[in-house]
């Protein structure tokens, strides 16, 4: 720890003040969020987070897929130490998702503001545009950009599922920002953020080392057969779009099954047409999320989908379009940014698991540019995207202090000559 | 046949004229209809069918669940003999089914107006409300009404797909009418249809000649599960509300393979919440319809399905609510009306074929009151509830004449003293 703050603290209740206040924004049912990305509830989180920032001092600057970044200067010009994430929620979301990170970023500063605290780099804050990908595909869209992995133009041509596209949206909300991507690479690149899985809660571990993100394949399957009447078509001569959908989501579940480890597989999104109970739906669209540690078996289970997708296109005749949505490859995180991480987490009295994660998020795409890392904090029963998620403020409290910590090294923070902790 | 009038036949092309503009109104891409019950377009194109009762001089009365009968006058007072069908759709709908038995009907007055023929008894011609089901449970909910198996109080009381009930609907659209339910039961009944299966046309014969209609159970199955992030939760802590849907997709289809005979097995309707890629489902909705000619058959389908929901809901720990929507046993029809058709179809130099009906028809409400019968046409290769649902001209036109024969005999029918054909 640089000198003179090594008992520097956050405020715990300032931050749950934030959680809560950004809370209401699209708040829903049981306690969750809506705020599916570049949507009027967006906006309006957007908007109260920019006034955060403008309230600490930040300099704002909004880029053009809509990333905005709140800048504190160093004693030295150059790239920031940066903590991120994202505000954008899916439809039945949680409060934590994301938002922890960027709003735990900005109680670091408020807390260096307060202490007088100086940094030799400059901090930055930062949110994401479209984390989630709920509304359009695919998720990490606003890093991606950022890092200059997809190309703006052709993001902001993307249609979402209702059917207007990301530069509209970013147009109409007042987000489309002229500063430049991809953008200038951060000294370093810190994400607070719930784990969204069970592992830590059931353990009974206060900090998750994240060592690194799981590989994502998100594949839309379109199915076209022939709808006819549901009475008087023998089951031999059928080309049931609805029931080749259902054979998917048979497989997927026992090929996941089937090879352990790591891979997960979600159907999440279906849609039948007509969808009219006395009719064989003659198109049906789903979705399939599989995720793996290993880019070999992610593979390995993508090809033994599409040799299903196949097999079904000839035993039921329908025709069958696949479309990749998103593929990241697994993404190891730098081993020093790993070990900071866990030591600052010890030094402050916490226990530590190292693991995987098995969401995505914007540290993977960061980690491409500068050194990364992320903190985990406990979910209790792992729930996430979904109203229950929750994270107990002592946890909060303890991920916010080890990200205090880890930036400060980082940015090299120090009281100004002549004040003392 | 009745004196004076064995020569009698339908005009062609003024039947071809009435299904042609009655497919105008809800028309569809590639040629069909979408003319949901109790929708604008069912309202618009009971309008027209009704202009059309009133300029051939019959009597129309509507009844409270939107039931429409014209007649024609006989010699004698006393209940008609009715010729009927229904002018719905299903929302990818063809422009045949029902709408033929209707407007057959209208054509077999036109030609006894032409001709001068009065008959004993009087004549009808009905069309009954929501045959189809596709937008109010169940099905055959006009006829249901009109022959009093269910009650209109509970019925005006369903809401539909899009949360509105029918009641409303009736009011909205002018065909909440005062003729008494249940109805006087006609003297007999006649339902000219299409096969809207393959069979017919396979075997390039031109009647049908119906013995029975198939029972029919629909179930809608909700399921709810557990929503969480589709990366980090472990395929073995899962209450995936969405696979479980897919298992009973994949359970319906083996089933009715493994039945054979006649059975058949659709899911035709799903729903999946919040339906986004990366959300394992915390509530799916689906519908199964399953038929079969033999009533022990049906039941059994129906209690294998219950057993793999009840094991699905211990294996995969979803909680599952099973909702009947239609129940309707197989249906005999008298076999001296069985007789009849046959024996005029024969008459008229056609061939002929004893089959079971694969959908369900208001004609097997009315088999409950009075003597019933149904004649087939060929569907060109079974469309149906498809746009590309299509009977060759020849085909209407040889099954409205065998509608027209069996009519006057039913009815009585004749040339008054002093005309002579």
């Amino acid at each position: 720890m640089t000198s003179g703050i090594s008992n520097l603290k956050i405020n715990a209740g300032r931050l749950q003040r934030r959680l809560a206040d950004l809370a209401t924004i699209g708040a829903i049912d049981g306690g969750g969020c809506a705020r599916l990305a570049l949507s009027d509830e967006d906006k309006a989180g957007r908007d109260l987070v920019c006034r955060w920032m403008g309230e600490l001092g930040l300099s704002i600057t909004v880029d053009a897929i809509g990333n905005v970044v709140g800048v504190r200067p160093g004693r030295q010009a150059g790239p920031p130490v940066m903590a991120g994430s994202h505000i954008d929620t899916v439809r039945t979301g949680g409060r934590f998702d994301g938002n922890l990170g960027v709003l735990a970023g900005l109680e670091v500063i408020e807390t260096l503001n307060e202490a007088g605290v100086e940094t030799e780099h400059p901090l930055a804050v930062a949110f994401f545009t479209n984390e989630e990908g709920a509304r359009f595909a695919p998720d990490m869209m606003g890093s991606l950009v950022f890092t200059g992995v997809l190309p703006l133009a052709d993001v902001l041509q993307t249609r979402g599922i209702d059917g207007s596209s990301v530069g509209e949206n970013l147009t109409r909300i007042g987000y489309a920002g002229n500063a430049p991507v991809p953008a200038q690479s951060p000294r370093a690149y810190v994400e607070l953020h719930i784990e969204q899985g069970p592992v830590l809660d059931h353990e009974g571990i206060d900090i998750g080392v994240v060592e690194s993100v799981q590989g994502i394949s998100w594949t839309e399957i379109e199915i076209a057969g022939v709808s006819n009447h549901a009475g008087t078509t023998p089951m031999s001569l059928r080309c049931d779009a609805g029931w080749a959908a259902g054979s998917i989501i048979a497989f997927v579940r026992e090929m996941a099954e089937e090879m352990g480890g790591s891979q997960v597989a979600t159907v999440g999104r279906i849609e039948f047409f007509p969808n009219l109970v006395n009719v064989v739906p003659n198109r049906a669209v789903l979705t399939v999320d599989l995720r793996n540690t290993r880019e070999e078996s992610l593979r390995s289970a993508e090809a033994r989908l599409l040799a299903h997708v196949a097999a079904l296109r000839d035993a039921e005749k329908v025709q069958i379009a696949t479309r990749c949505l998103a593929r990241f490859e697994p993404v190891p995180f730098a081993p020093e940014m790993t070990a900071l991480v866990e030591r600052h987490a010890r030094a402050h009295g916490l226990t530590t698991r190292r693991m995987p994660s098995g969401a995505g998020h914007d540290a993977q795409m960061l980690a491409a540019v500068c050194p990364a890392a992320m903190i985990f904090v406990p979910s209790v029963e792992g729930f996430s995207h979904n109203v229950r998620e929750f994270t107990h403020p002592h946890h909060i409290e303890a991920g916010a202090n080890v990200l205090l910590s880890v930036l400060c090294e980082l940015a090299g923070a120090a009281k100004p000559a002549g004040v003392h902790s």
